[in-house]
């Protein structure tokens, strides 16, 4: 049904870029593309990655029979193409948390063979180490989440290094964090009982940097996870005022995405 | 009141320093040093670290105005100056476990300004991460204590490394380490149930060692947090029999210094 | 009576190969070698370790003077000089864990004399550091066991490192694991619950393999610990169906060697 090539390292941050959010979600596998859109057991967090073909060394997938007879060729109606597409596919239920125990196992160099053989099994192999893992009922998966509209008025590009030391230090202080802009600067900010801690930069220190002055807060526990996930050197945050905050960063050289929503805190002052 | 720029990698060895044995202390900014003094709430041990202001990279020091009135011109008397320059400075309480926390977030390179603007509250800026630190009630903090008058037969200088592995190692062993001079050599040396261990260097192997004959016993739960506080490379010590050892390093290519007390613990045999 | 002196770290080896089945162990030192050979408490597992006075950088062995009187002279037999070898000796026990803390203390570079005045205790130093360990009463510890005669179906010489971390990726999935031949491939194989690893080589990727097809089920918990004692590159393995484990591997470039058995677990399917 699917078997595909792919460099370890590279599997092991998409692999940890959804472990951010779920333990446990569906993997989408479709003739162009992975996916995985999935939220978090409490709604407050949600993770779309996408992993393009060409991230691959190799990926050969044939599409299942489906179990209804094909369509009629007196349905030629191009305008259908997209749709269709959507629905050509492989859904396997994967426990992630399962398989970064595999992709850390040792073998954390070169390639991983990846294969599918029927909807209970996938085969992984690392050199001269194959797993058989059992997959989960993808029925018992939680459905996947719709990605909300919405609208951000605010868009800043950070260094990811900054961002995630900027997450630590705001552990060390409370359980949340502000961010926002205020004018040309972009700014974090955590408040602890003793101590206050801001993290500032001006648009001209920033990668990027466009729209008006906002403000929201966030769990810190939540944005600590999404760090660990985050593997790219830059990072692209859409923010609000008492808004969802939209982050987003490449991984594979560009040849796959991945999006981070998380939930607003109200700020109780 | 105070505005300074120091390294920051210094600026932790002098936090460390004082670490070692207290959490919190009083803290004199004037006009030419930073000065603490302080002992931990057993009696036992005492940190007295003075950092010279040709140690910051920027030093701008006002001090408050008299709460009383200036000494009227009428008493010019230039034997009070020294006098006097221990009464001009700003003594601020400072809770160093906090301030070390802050300094190791992450950004520990480069350099740290460090602004006073009232009593109350301290400014400490990394980079684009800046710190507000509420400052302890210095009435809360225990006296700045005074120095005993301390009369030692013998002094080393020893090789810090050599020290600090010496104290870890002992630590393996039991809860207490002798120190001592027998004729030409140094020694350190702790013993357990089933083990003995002595550390020992003869005078062409120290740096330097001079006096008679000593030994004292000191705990080693004081010694291991003062070793942690070492950041030099060389270490000075000042040993008696039955007497307290008194630890001399520098900091700061020299423009700082540290010295730590610790009363001995009587040898039962 | 005992005079030794040799690089700490490959004493450290020694010291873990046999850490990695008994805590304390007879340690003999013959005119020729020293020699450990214990079993675990359970009966588990065995450890037979042999280090060449050619090992060692100076070795001084001065046999303890019989408490019998020599043999006389009217008994030249060369048939018996074997056994005679085998008796002359001295025997210390040794509490192992205590000798690696000592080795891990800070002094792990360099060469560590090991000196045996009396039976009772080791004098054993590192540079500026010595330690006298009190030696364990050899009647209290178990006889030194017996070599069961065993005859191995096939013989596999693999990577030292491929089989550490392939016991460690297993100890992820279950509690054993087995260990075999099939064909022109050896294979080590865990399951679990939901997963099964499999690693794998063929002969040609094998430093060595001859012998028949095979199969034995081990405890991860032992052999996890063995894979800890082993210090070199390749490791010889002879197994066998239902047959305990012999893994062999030398230290000191040839000048020693260490032998574990590891009896088999039932498969219960």
């Amino acid at each position: 049904m699917f078997r595909a090539r792919i460099d370890a390292a590279l599997l092991r941050e998409c692999v940890e870029a959804v472990l951010a959010v779920v333990d446990e979600a569906r993997l989408k596998i479709g003739e162009e593309a992975w996916k995985v859109r999935a939220v978090d057991p409490a709604n407050v967090a949600l993770v779309d990655l996408e992993l393009s073909r060409e991230a691959f060394d190799e990926y050969a997938f044939s599409p299942p029979s489906p179990s209804s007879p094909p369509s009629s060729p007196s349905s030629p109606s191009p305008q259908e193409e997209g749709a269709e597409e959507e629905s050509v596919g492989i859904e396997i239920g994967v426990d992630f948390g399962k398989f970064n125990d595999i992709l850390r196992s040792g073998w954390r160099k070169g390639t991983v063979s990846i294969i599918l053989e029927d909807k209970d099994k996938l085969l992984v192999q690392l050199d001269a180490l194959s797993y058989t893992i059992s997959l989960l009922d993808v029925s018992s998966l939680r459905k996947e989440p719709k990605i909300p509209a919405l609208e951000f008025s605010t868009r800043v590009v950070v260094d990811a290094d900054d961002f995630k030391r900027t997450i630590k230090a705001a552990e060390r202080i409370g359980d949340h964090i502000a961010m926002g802009v205020e004018g040309d600067k972009f700014y974090m900010e955590a408040e602890g009982e003793m101590e206050k801690m801001r993290f500032s930069l001006r648009k001209d220190e920033l990668l990027y940097l466009s729209g008006s002055d906002c403000r929201s807060l966030f769990s810190l526990e939540y944005l600590a996870a999404m760090a660990k996930g985050i593997s790219s050197e830059t990072l692209t945050l859409f923010i609000g005022t008492d808004y969802p905050l939209k982050m987003e960063f490449e991984i594979a050289e560009g040849f796959g995405k991945v999006i981070y929503l998380l939930a607003p805190r109200i700020e109780s002052e």
